[in-house]
Formats: structure tokens, C-alpha cells, sequence
């Protein structure tokens, strides 16, 4: 086994300390990374407080991971020590239902293997997260991480990057499209600057009119103040899609009558209350409420790629380890533009 | 003037009874056919009751019409005396706008005009439907009704055959998917009929284990009892499209999980109460609700078509115009296989 360090909650009611454990040792198959930087993501705080379900104690969050390999196993072709390496939301899957063979392992049919909060496929132990010093993976669910990006605002990509990536891909959105994005935090900003890279006409709908400014900066081409009714009145029928990145509760029905026809809400959000939906706000226009979760891991490398190769980062503040509990509070609030992101050298 | 009779409700509290009242003369645009079957629906007695929003009284109900041409003005080109004719849910439309451009008049931007319970576009009258002897419509929204059909049957076509058959088409389901179909009334049994004769694997949904002969003859391959764990269990995730023609509350966050991945719920019902979705029924594979209302002319006129080449009609019970009220009252309690039709014979 392998000696690790890492913070982590001993239950959902104390505050991540710091933490040692053992990680499985590299097998054939495995990649084995040090951690250079993870993201914090708002689904570490619902997880390690039991927001969505009980959970797995002690639990290591993390799913926003790179690093620097350190180790490969006898049979790994892709990776190399030394290259670096990144890992999002999976650690693993079935690999051989429907959905992994069409690069779909976030929709394994099995379901997959959390990157923490998650057992292993053999039972064998829990999964444990990037608040960590160094991690074990199989090597398919490793993503190559160019050497010329900045590595602390790519760590954000593995999470907030591929969920909003990826329904924006899926659902087509580009040029000619009118594409809103409610909500700018973690996701909602890196769904901003997406659909400004695939060419949509991006306007940000916020209830806060302070944050226009930051919107524009970050590329958005229009901005609404849900708020204002007058703005809101002005707005109807006027969008192609709406990418809703909003995790709190919100009135579905009055964001479904900005939609034109044949428009699409896209959730990535994850509102623990359910949407309460009226029938005529989707009959009156044929439109559709959608979900998508996360991506696969074809479509993350792909992601990377292309955000390598358009210099899309995420904006990020870096943070201490020790500052965790600190910047919980301050995501909550809202208060982060837009990633808080820990510096694993502070551990 | 027209004069013309019709079974009328005077207001939300009283039954239907007979009432003379005046058609608009017959304009250089228009068609007046005399009419021989009415097709009753569930939103007729909604609009009576006021269950959706105050409406025009007098209210002549009635959108599946059908009957044949008495008159029509100078500047009709496609319709001649003596020929069929039907009208479905909308008698006019902006026929300026985009969506109207795109045959989608059901979808107009400013709004489509009832074919009852309804102001005409100059606002100098109501719109007054088919429970009537007679009616005058413009060219554009009177469709062409085979002379091989057989006439009381399709009646129903033109809202119930419509608003089941436009989703289908849209979606695109036919050969290799597996289509459920959610309630099996006058909507549903269409959903079921349209689904098998587009190459569907149709499987009917319904609480009722009595329905199963019923939708066996129609053409479903499969049956399940919604109210029966184990069927349920073991539909899970096995439909690539539900089509939900209930109008009654019901439990979409179950109905969800019988999606595959990438499924879409297709909602042509019209609960008075919202759905509760939550956000990880769609999350979880990608899963759409989506709502569908009628569809365009063209493709209503392209619906009776198909239906007239495939042989395709409603199954319907014949009554007499006095019987309406207790027709309703049979409509309620789901005592109809599947849909009433008003002989107007009897008018």
C-alpha cells in the first residue's frame, strides 16, 4: 500500500483535517500521479455534509485533480513518469455496458466509481479525492494535461469544464444560437466562456446587476437582471437554449418563458428540492427541460484539448489547504470568482 | 349573417343545451362546410368549467370537425362545393411570423385563434366550434378529408391524432426504438396506433391491468402495470421514448427512471398541477421532458393523409348531440373506448 495525506471530513458533522491513509498500490493497469492542484467543487460540501446521501467516512473530496506521474503500471501504454495527469468525477466504470462503449462511462450502466465517496468495483475499499497528496488510477480514466497551460486553472476543467462543455456539445450550441447561461459561479462562468468559443450569442442571466461587469469580462455578449421585471418581460422568447447551472431553487417556469420555440433548458445543476414544472410552459413551445451530468472521458480529453488549444481556463483564487472550512463559508456566499482551487504544495 | 344552431354552454355552471346563433358571412378566403361529425375531448369540458381560465360565453365546443363544403369564397383555390373538409384545433393564425413561416401555426407568435372560446383576429367576434351544424373557416386552416375514410372515425384525427402523431414525428421514433405510451384514452390509443405503424416497439403504461387485452388489439407489443413494483422494476430504463398523454397528476420522477439513457418524455397532457422533477431524474442519463402541443396545418394535413394510405383512424363510440352531458360524465370516469363522436345528424 502507499502512504498518503490528504484532509479529510471523519464525519459530516467536524470540519476536513488533515488526514493519513493508505492508497491501493499501483497495478498493471494504474497511474499513479502526485497532486499538484485540485479544484474545490460545491458537491465536496454537499457530500462530506450528507446533503444528497450518506456518505462514506472518512471522505477525501476532490474531483478537479492534476498532478505529475510519478508511477505506471506494467501494462499502461499512455502515460509515462513524469507526464502530466489529470482526473475528474470517475475513477472507474463497467466499461463494457451500452453507454461505456459509446464513451458514455458517466451514464455507466453499473454506475461509476466516484472519484471519492464511491467504493471500488472490487469492494475492496473506498475511493478518496484530490484534497491529497498523490492518487491511483486506472489509466483510462487519466486524462492527459498539456505542458502549456496553467495548471492550478485547469484543475477546474475535470469538473466545472466538462459539465457545462459538455450539453453545450451535445445539444449543438454555436453559431446563431442565443444562448443563456443562468448563474455565474464555477460552472455558470465556464459556460460563458464555452458558448463565446462555439460561437453562440451569450447572454448572462443573473439576480445580482453587479455581477454584469464580470460578465461581460469573462465574454458575455448581453446580460439580464432576473429581478427586473421589465428586463425579464423583454427578454421572453427570445433564447435558443438556456444552460441552468443554478443549484439552489429557482422558478423553472419563468426561465421556460425566455426560451423560444424548440428551446432546451440545459440542467447541470443539482437542486436538492425538485423543479416544480407546469405542462404549458413546454406545450406552448415544444420545449424540454434536459439534464446532463458530467461527461465522458473521450469528450474531457477532447474538452482539454480544445481548452489548451483556445487558452480557456478557469478563473480561479488559490487557496491554502489549511483555509478549507474558510473557503466552504465564502462559496456559500457566493464570494469566489470563480474557483477556489488549493495548492496541494500547502499540504 | 349565417344562421346556425349549435348545443351551447350559456356559462361554467350549466349544462350544454341547443342555441341559435350567426356565423360570420362567408369571406373571399373562406370555406363553410356544413358539419356531420364533432369528436369530443377532454379540453372541451375543461374550457366549459373554466378549469384552465375564464372563457367566452356563449361557448359552442368542438375542434374535431369534420363535414363538407357548402360555400367558399372568390379567392379559394383549393376547396370546391361538395368536397370534405375538416378543422382541427385552430381556425387562424398571425401567418406572418417565424413560427407560422415554418408551419408551425400552432406555435404563433402572437398567439393562434381557437376554434373556440376564442376572439376572430379583428376581435369582432368569438370563435364558436364544432357542436354545430355548420362552420365557416379560413382556406389556410380547413384540411382535406379523404372520401374513403370513414368519416365519424377520423373526426377525432384532428386534435387527438394530431397532438399524438407531431411529437412522434419530431422526435423521430420509429424503427429500433422502444416507445411507451403513458394513459390509454383518446390520445393514447392514437399514440399506440401512430407508434406501431412507424415501426415502434410499443409498450402501453397504465395503472389498469383490465386495459391489456385492449392495447394488445390495438397493436402494442407490451404491457405494464404501472401499479405492479415488479413491472415497474423491471422496465427500468428500457424506453427510448415515453409518450405521456395524462392529464391527471401523476409521478414523472418514476416514469423518468423507465428511460434509457438519452430518453425523452413526451408531455401532450396538461396537468392543472405542475410536475415535480427532480433534478437527478434527468441528470442521471440525460433524460428530456419535453411538452408538445397539436401540430402546424401542413402536418395535420400530412397526419390525415398518412392515416387515410395506413387505414388508421380512432376507435370511437357514435352519440347523439343530446347525450353530450352524460358523455362527459362517462368521459370522466374513462368509460369511452376511445373517444366520443357527435353525430350532428342528430344536431
Amino acid at each position: 500500500m502507499i502512504d498518503a495525506k490528504a484532509y479529510a471530513a471523519q464525519d459530516p458533522q467536524t470540519d476536513l483535517a488533515p488526514w493519513n491513509f493508505e492508497r491501493r498500490e499501483v497495478g498493471p493497469h494504474d497511474v499513479q500521479f502526485d497532486i499538484l492542484y485540485c479544484g474545490v467543487c460545491h458537491s465536496d460540501l454537499h457530500q462530506i455534509k450528507n446533503d444528497w446521501f450518506p456518505g462514506i467516512f472518512p471522505m477525501v473530496p476532490g474531483h478537479e485533480i492534476v498532478g505529475r506521474v510519478v508511477k505506471v503500471g506494467d501494462h499502461v501504454k499512455n502515460f509515462k513518469v513524469g507526464d502530466l495527469a489529470g482526473t475528474g468525477c470517475m475513477v472507474d466504470s463497467c466499461q463494457v455496458c451500452e453507454n461505456c462503449k459509446q464513451d458514455l462511462e458517466q451514464y455507466c450502466l453499473e454506475g461509476n466509481t466516484g472519484t471519492y465517496n464511491s467504493m471500488e468495483r472490487d469492494g475492496s475499499m473506498p475511493t478518496y479525492g484530490g484534497y491529497s497528496n498523490t492518487i491511483v488510477v486506472r489509466e483510462e480514466f487519466v486524462l492527459h494535461i498539456s505542458e502549456d497551460v496553467d495548471l492550478a486553472a485547469t484543475a477546474p476543467l475535470l469538473c466545472a469544464g466538462i459539465t457545462t462543455y459538455s450539453p453545450l456539445r451535445h445539444w449543438g450550441v454555436g453559431k446563431g444560437h442565443k444562448l443563456a447561461v443562468l448563474g455565474l459561479g464555477g460552472l455558470g462562468h465556464m459556460g460563458v466562456k464555452f458558448g463565446v468559443a462555439f460561437g453562440a450569442e451569450v447572454t448572462v442571466l443573473s439576480t445580482s446587476p453587479k455581477k454584469e461587469e464580470d460578465a461581460k469580462k469573462l465574454g458575455a455578449h448581453h446580460f439580464v437582471v432576473t429581478s427586473d421585471p421589465q428586463q425579464i418581460e423583454a427578454a421572453k422568447g427570445t433564447f435558443d437554449f438556456i444552460l441552468d447551472t443554478v443549484s439552489a431553487e429557482h422558478d423553472f417556469n419563468m426561465y421556460l418563458s425566455l426560451l423560444r420555440t424548440n428551446g432546451v433548458m440545459m440542467c447541470v445543476g443539482a437542486p436538492s428540492k425538485p423543479a416544480e414544472i407546469s405542462a404549458f410552459s413546454l406545450l406552448g413551445g415544444r420545449k424540454s427541460v434536459a439534464g446532463s451530468g458530467i461527461g465522458g472521458i473521450k469528450e474531457t480529453q477532447e474538452m482539454l484539448d480544445f481548452c489548451a488549444e483556445n487558452n480557456i481556463v478557469s478563473d480561479i483564487e488559490l487557496i491554502d489547504i489549511k483555509d478549507i472550512t474558510a473557503s466552504y463559508e465564502r462559496m456559500l456566499k457566493g464570494d469566489v470568482r470563480y474557483r477556489f482551487v488549493i495548492d496541494m504544495a500547502t499540504l
